[in-house]
């Protein structure tokens, strides 16, 4: 829930707001908490009242009431909402450079959807995560957040003006590929070919992973401006992935070399 | 939502019902949609009248009554409840010859997440769903069936006892995994294993994915019984994957060879 007039917006559950006092914990504007979790959240508390900010023990029902949900684990942050960052020339070189994993939202709805995919996207060690400015775009929402548990702290969060611009801008610097369930390059196919070459593009080269619509896929406009398109193959008997079931595959198969330094 | 009375329950969602309209139409017992979807169940409705069943045209705030949710996508069909069916000896043996998958939910609880592992096993087509009677687990609800979008009729569900008792009833004609992110063993390098065999063991082998509950991951009696603990390898940044997407990578991972026959 936003309160709009503070520019405030509710984080809730255990390791969302934990995650969130590790990553900035001046973003915490109010804390409340059921006497269960008292315990949990006495070094914030403290970190709290040094900052002369308000934390307070509250009924669950409360809790329901600040964050929409029934699912606030006995715990509501109220922080100043994040404004995802701007790509500037210098990040995108830098991700050109650095062989990173990026995965760009092109009209994902579901907040829900974006909160999963977040987590799986930190998961596997992958860099960032684009949300283009579109009408219907799932948002950065208390939901969002809860779903990721945590993970929204640990990607870097980007806006652009809209999917299929970034995916032009990807030009030959970054490999814009796009899940389309029609496509008839699969990922193990296009995993295989890299292998075959040594690896040399796949493993090295960044990427941009566009992920579409719950209902519609990519738009036209961005399949278009991808470099690839590509399936996940399955047996046939099910049309399609849920998109965060897809984008876990994706991750998965196309994980930074680092994914070994677990 | 359930008519218990009736033994009836709620499917909603347009693929949800389209799915079991194909699969089972005689469990449909009565079928209720909004005006702007009556063109899409006019061969329905007319299988329907010939069986002196009734369909009606309602309003959408009906079907959230009868669906208990807001997702109906203007159909409701009540069913006759599918009863998970019994593993005998004869089938436990036709998945051992034929080198079956089989998803084993030990106390996954969730509804959401059954239906959303349901989707993802039958798209990589997986061959049964077990589903161990525990307190707590997830039921072949509304929700679960809504949010499979009709893959809970295109893969079959089997009950079981327990998820421990089914992983030592796998022995060794069954390969039993186990899905825990503590685990050494890691998918990556259990595949790479097998490919270096010439994958005379995986792709051939009958396996039985285990998959524990989305706090509490595998019972320690479900670990025991598991011929092996396999993890999923992650940056290291965040801890675990959710269940349903941890699950659609392991899918993906150990599809079955026919998984090339889209």
């Amino acid at each position: 829930m936003k309160n709009t007039q503070r520019g405030e917006l509710a984080l809730c559950g255990l390791e969302t707001v934990k995650a969130a006092a590790d990553a900035r914990p001046d973003s915490i504007q109010r804390l409340f908490f059921t006497a269960d979790r008292a315990k949990e959240f006495g070094d914030l508390c403290s970190a709290m009242a040094r900052r002369k900010r308000a934390y307070r023990l509250v009924e669950a029902l409360e809790l329901e009431k600040l964050s929409g949900t029934v699912h606030h684990q006995g715990v509501v942050a109220m922080v100043t909402a994040r404004i995802p960052l701007a790509i500037s020339d210098a990040v995108f070189a830098r991700w050109a450079q650095d062989g990173s994993r990026i995965v760009v939202l092109d009209r994902v709805g579901d907040d829900h959807n974006l909160g999963s995919i977040a987590r799986s996207a930190a998961f596997f060690g992958w860099h960032a995560l684009v949300l283009p400015d579109e009408d219907g775009a799932a948002r950065l929402s208390t939901a969002a957040y809860r779903v990721a548990r945590g993970a929204l702290e640990r990607i870097a969060v980007y806006a652009y003006p809209g999917a299929a611009a970034f995916a032009r801008r990807c030009g030959k610097a970054i490999l814009a590929l796009g899940a389309d369930h029609r496509a008839s390059m699969d990922l193990d196919a296009l995993c295989s070919s890299w292998s075959l070459q040594g690896q040399a593009e796949g493993a090295r080269r960044a990427i941009a992973l566009f992920l579409g619509n719950e209902e519609s896929g990519l738009s036209q406009d961005t399949r278009q401006n991808c470099s690839q398109l590509v399936s996940i193959r399955g047996a046939g008997e099910v049309e399609s992935l849920n998109v965060s079931q897809a984008a876990a595959v994706f991750f998965h198969a196309l994980a930074p070399e680092h994914k070994a330094a677990r």
